[in-house]
């Protein structure tokens, strides 16, 4: 690779160095390839410097002030002074910058050549950036996605997930606007941090793609915590002047706040890069490849938030490795996005893993499946933590384990015993003859899963 | 049961209502069997009132002071004003409380028929409790463990956890007796409470029964936080006057402090309670039953702490849960000891379970055993939350992963996922094909994998 001419050929081009982009890219140099990587930002993507790692470390504050907050019922007198919003703001850039240094330096160790500028698909193997070509034998597209605004103006009073991350100050009252994912985060850290936060969704429901159970959870604590929410109505417009932001609603009914969180979704970003002119077919944006993530054109595949399915920085790890073992012959597994793991990190925290009951029932038909509930109430570390919740599990009748959903304070780090589960296939019997480590949360789960075996431990 | 010489006849006879005895009731319960239970003190035994419940109360309020602390780091400004130990007391005392009555309204449910007062065994189907005889078909002793104190007289100024857990200050300084489990989780919460802690081990390590990596890391951590600790000299004789204690050791050193707690292991209660009478041998105070816990005599069973191993609670559960159903002839599987988790609540968490990499190398040859190490460090959430440590999987060469130990903040609540590696039997790469939720500590457990497969997805 000596020359100029060498330099700008790859045996795998990565378009987008976000984690589908990196992961394939760190693979496929294990697997022996030259691989370059083309970035037009910074390496890591939204989920490193606008996503994941920001919005979990405003959420670790905010579970700090709020622990602060009620220090009392554990016999420790705190006071809570303040939320410093520009001090909360270093603390995340700080761990931001810490994992964009690691992430350059493993990249640069294991010689993956970044390259930086827009990247433009032009050709079948061809990317060029700044005028210059680069060829692939194998092109990755893991272009990501941005937040979705619905034609609402992002400035001054009104944000995206990304404006909202650079404050330097927690605004007296806020609108989210979208009880998904992100708007649910935002909207718990905000309210631990004081702000007067109200919730508009369009569906009937919080997180409306979670298991009824866990709906009826979240909501109800959401009430408790004082987030107040407006459901089943969509908004109609959403307008700012010097004192404050106005959503309008279908219905006619006007919300006042200081700011405006849209947070209605994340759209692909493909827009402008050629794709559609090399003979690769969009459907609403999106790339539709086959289950191998081949988009049907040339040696060309597509990984990460382009791809429609549920837009998440392990889904893209894992499609980035699948594809750099799928060019090396390695004839790798399909995962199947139900078989992800997901965690909304807002206070309770909800995970889940598998069919939520209803699309259980869909797919096995109603008299197949088997469900238990177990309630926080009865685990001793979440009493300690003062955290209600549950866990819910959901077989196919005298079958396998196909789904599980929790929901409570920390519970996001029980879905990786829950993914085994569900992947294994596991029956509730299976596990129930082992018994989980007390006094943890994690025995929820087990105790769920005796539950639904017919041999619950405390019952 | 309406006439009083039936109600004196069970099915099953169970001598201790703690962990390991009331488990055995509900099973025997749900499997359809009458049930007798003798409780001397109170339902739940060691780990409702003495033992884990209260300990990981007073270590979450130990968290919140911690973190309280610290918390300018993560930009919330606020301020730690005092432990209050009559409150934290108060906290703790409630958790058990409510516990202690759901557990007792359970049994109560479930017609477990609990038997008040000093048992002891007079027959090969009796047990006599205050001169009343009770018969059981099955006996199934559970008679639990006491806080050795190797001739130390406990009062005052020396304690053990027991006692440790009534006081209603913090001491200025401390010396704990022991660097075990309970001995490290102590020293760990009263450092967090501004307590001078020293920690006397007479092995030549903290927590000696982990894994060489883990020590490591305990005994860093510690020193950064300033827990004294002298390592590999036995104590001599523990002493105090009115104004302090004093513990001299077998090399002549001498340490002084407000407070010594000695933590020095559990021995097993079974003493004066007619087992040898009945012909059962017992070895160093402990039943030596079977692996079927069966004692050898009559239909008499053991469980819980009175049997040799790791006295933990949900050892206690299991062992209560297996032995129900042998009675029931269901035949269930035996558990070993080596693929019960273990959990040491102290800051950092430590979690384990399987062989450490010297215990797999005994049993597997050196040359058959490979490890991997993954650095917290590298955890994204890991870095959010502030804490170091690492995990490291040690599997047998090209076969399945047999231990997982890992260190760090909250580290504990992953051991279910590893539990369930080891009980299965996984290999590596099982586990490598799934991507862990991000971002979770949970993904560190992956990515331990992940490299042990040699296919690190940040490597």
């Amino acid at each position: 690779m000596a020359d100029t001419a060498a330099a700008q050929e790859f045996d795998v081009l990565i378009l987008g160095g976000g984690s589908a982009g990196y992961s394939a890219a760190l693979r496929a140099v294990q697997l022996g390839f030259t691989v370059g990587m083309i970035e037009k930002a910074k390496l890591g993507g939204t989920c490193l410097h606008t996503g994941c790692i920001p919005t979990k470390a405003y959420l670790h504050a905010a579970e700090v002030a709020a622990e602060t907050r009620e220090s009392a019922k554990f016999g420790v007198n705190a006071t809570l002074d303040s939320v410093d919003m520009a001090k909360v703001r270093e603390y995340k850039d700080g761990i931001v910058a810490g994992k964009h240094k690691g992430l350059t330096g493993l990249l640069k160790m294991k010689k993956v050549t970044v390259i930086e500028g827009d990247g433009k698909l032009t050709g079948k193997d061809t990317i060029t950036v700044d005028g210059t070509e680069y060829k692939g034998k194998h092109i990755i597209l893991a272009s990501g996605s941005y937040s979705k605004t619905f034609g609402i103006e992002i400035r001054d009073r009104v944000l995206t997930s990304t404006e909202a991350l650079q404050m330097d100050y927690t605004p007296k009252s806020a609108i989210v606007l979208g009880g998904g994912v992100i708007g649910s985060e935002f909207a718990s850290l905000w309210s631990s941090y004081g702000v007067d936060v109200t919730i508009i969704e369009g569906l009937p429901h919080l997180v409306p793609n979670e298991d009824p159970a866990i709906i009826k959870v979240v909501e109800r604590e959401f009430k408790k915590r004082g987030i107040k929410t407006n459901l089943g109505t969509f908004f109609e417009k959403v307008e700012q002047d010097e004192n404050g932001a106005k959503v309008t609603l279908t219905d006619g009914k006007v919300f006042e706040a200081d700011i405006v969180l849209v947070a209605v979704g994340r759209g692909p970003n493909t827009d402008g890069l050629g794709y559609e002119e090399q003979g690769i077919t969009l459907d609403r944006g999106f790339v539709i490849p086959n289950e191998r993530l081949h988009t049907g054109v040339g040696n060309i595949y597509a990984i990460g938030d382009i791809v429609p399915g549920v837009q998440l920085a392990h889904r893209g790890y894992q499609q980035g490795r699948f594809v750099a073992e799928e060019i090396a012959g390695l004839n790798p597994q399909v995962v199947e996005d139900i078989n992800i793991p997901k965690v909304t990190f807002c206070d309770p925290e909800i995970a889940s893993v598998g069919y939520s009951q209803p699309k259980a029932e869909e797919k096995f038909g109603r008299e197949n499946v088997e469900v238990a509930e177990y309630n926080l109430a009865g685990n001793g570390k979440s009493s300690i933590l003062g955290t209600g919740g549950l866990v819910k599990v959901v077989r196919e009748k005298n079958g396998p384990i196909v789904g599980v959903h929790a929901v409570g304070k920390r519970m996001g780090e029980q879905i990786g015993e829950a993914q085994m589960w569900v992947v294994w296939e596991a029956f509730p019997e299976d596990v129930a003859q082992f018994i989980h480590a007390h006094p943890t949360q994690n025995e929820s789960l087990g105790e769920a899963a005796m539950a639904l075996a017919g041999a619950p431990l405390h019952g």
